[in-house]
């Protein structure tokens, strides 16, 4: 297989970033249309399905193959550049390792074995109720708030108001953060639907995106959530699915 | 009892952090004149005495009762919103919690059966040497440089000098603050004074306050320190009291 | 012996700072033409040079003698000021004391007997091949770079190539920043050179460094580095020393 890209570092880093936060070791599926990757994380909770479109990318050549890559190191080498800067990503093929040239730095990173990474979830086709877009500092202020009281946060919708609520029942506390029509970009709810979650996960997930990115948060009842979003003038994708708690009451 | 209120976030938030200062758990005077905040911390050394009066509040409604409030947590429910936000709390009767409303975000705090409280102390009527006005960035400096040195820090005045000291003798070095007159924005000096007291009790009592704010410090021989200062226009009144360490010279 | 000393607190707080990266304690030698520094970790790997001309003061009055000082201690004291306030330096000859004033404060630092503060280390005369100029920043990049892979960071340079490498070989990756004519501010290489350094040791002594101060880097085959610069317009020079490792390979 061979395997050379040309980006731009914020493009890159902001991508890596969604995976690193759902995994530390994944794979890069270079396929001829972009890179894609879809990892879980360990306990089977949290998933991410991301895309960087060959648009994205200066300049692109790949004939299909799996790098098995640790995400995170890749990251930290791609953050040694600033945003304006262009990131050389080459297999070398001899060595399976990728060289990466970020300016005037030359990384050799070695690869994985892919069949040594956790195999690639399915993404289930869920059919949910609602569909609320908003901007990710709403979903990080909601986080905040149920964080007060609670390791669980839920998320509710109701067909009739045209409102959406991020919730928490702590022990002793309880908070009920009301996202009204000044902050919901758009919404279609077409059935009552409320599922819970745990924080840590969510937080894990949100704290990547930036504050006034759109995302699109997809619901039901006692269901997993998707959360999608798009970075770099919509050249990279981002979905992330986080299974329920079952609610104890 | 009823009692019912809405305040500017930052002036609620700016009270409740003298507090926390000194104690997680306090007993909230709702009077009809405004809310009233007695604490002393568990080794009873530093004492906490507040007042927000009723004309802090856009409105206020309260015909007198005790609640019983964690204030770290009610302190971190009013830090979920921004300065100019206004915060509504009101008690709920019959669950004996309080809502507190906060741009978008409802919280129900539980309150504490006052009586699982510590007892709110008695403020003794000191007769103290010496009154010493200056802005909280000169004691948060003494605390610094006494720290360089020591676990201890000394306040003196002088009658006849127009200076203030804050001093620090530790088991090898010494440190002294002098505050002239550039400093001062008044002194009065009846007679030599100097007390010893806790750097841990005093940079904790001194941290919440904002650096420009005048503090005036009443102090004595081998006696309790009173500090002083208002916030909000002079609507919230704060009184710390803080016991005397008895010098080992 | 005398010793009176009025200086600029940034000057003299830039001028620690080189020495508190390589030792807690150390002596002062105050010469009749400024103070001078030398001294060397505990583990004999690490040393600095350091002097502060007599130009460097507002005033200055010393007839030789060396004050043993805790250089942490006093660079703490010193930062209790700001950048344009003067630090006044005086021995008191009686109680063997060191008085510092700086702006209100003053502070009586003890002394630690000379002899049992470890001894002065010789700065042997080395016969190195290249000489490098740059900017701290490039140092302090090619450290973050080679911290991404290994514990260690090599520096080679080529007389027939214009350029210098600073380089790590870790585990699995390594990484290598090339340091081109745009950022070599001055190169002479007069033969083939690379040696191997700890990161650590390297990055103690480059953190106080300011990105802007330029470098003069001197480097051999498996040599010790001569790190050299100057502060405040050339009245403080530094020169540090760093031991190679011996490379593995």
């Amino acid at each position: 297989m061979s395997f050379s890209a040309i980006i731009q570092q914020d493009t890159l880093a902001d991508a890596l970033n969604a995976a690193t936060a759902i995994v530390e070791e994944c794979k890069l599926n270079t396929t001829p249309s972009g890179i894609q990757i879809t990892a879980v994380d360990p306990a089977n909770v949290a998933m991410v399905d991301l895309s960087i479109n060959e648009s994205a990318f200066e300049s692109y050549e790949a004939d299909g193959g799996t790098l098995g890559v640790n995400v995170e190191r890749l990251l930290d080498v791609v953050g040694m550049g600033d945003s304006g800067d262009l990131v050389q990503l080459e297999l070398d093929q001899e060595t399976r390792k990728l060289n990466i040239e970020i300016s005037g730095l030359s990384y050799t990173l070695a690869l994985i074995d892919p069949d040594s990474i956790r195999q690639e979830p399915d993404i289930p086709d869920l059919d949910l109720d609602a569909t609320l877009v908003f901007e990710a500092a709403t979903l990080s202020r909601g986080i905040s708030a149920a964080d007060l009281c609670s390791d669980h946060v839920s998320f509710a919708a109701d067909p009739d108001a045209e409102t959406f609520h991020i919730k928490a029942d702590g022990d002793t506390d309880d908070v009920d953060l009301e996202v009204d029509s000044d902050e919901l970009l758009s919404a279609q709810v077409d059935d009552d639907c409320e599922s819970l979650f745990s924080l840590d996960y969510l937080s894990d997930m949100e704290r990547p995106i930036g504050s006034d990115t759109e995302v699109s948060l997809r619901l039901g009842s006692e269901m997993p959530i998707k959360l999608r979003y798009s970075l770099a003038d919509g050249d990279v994708s981002v979905t992330n699915m986080l299974a329920p708690r079952i609610s104890s009451e």
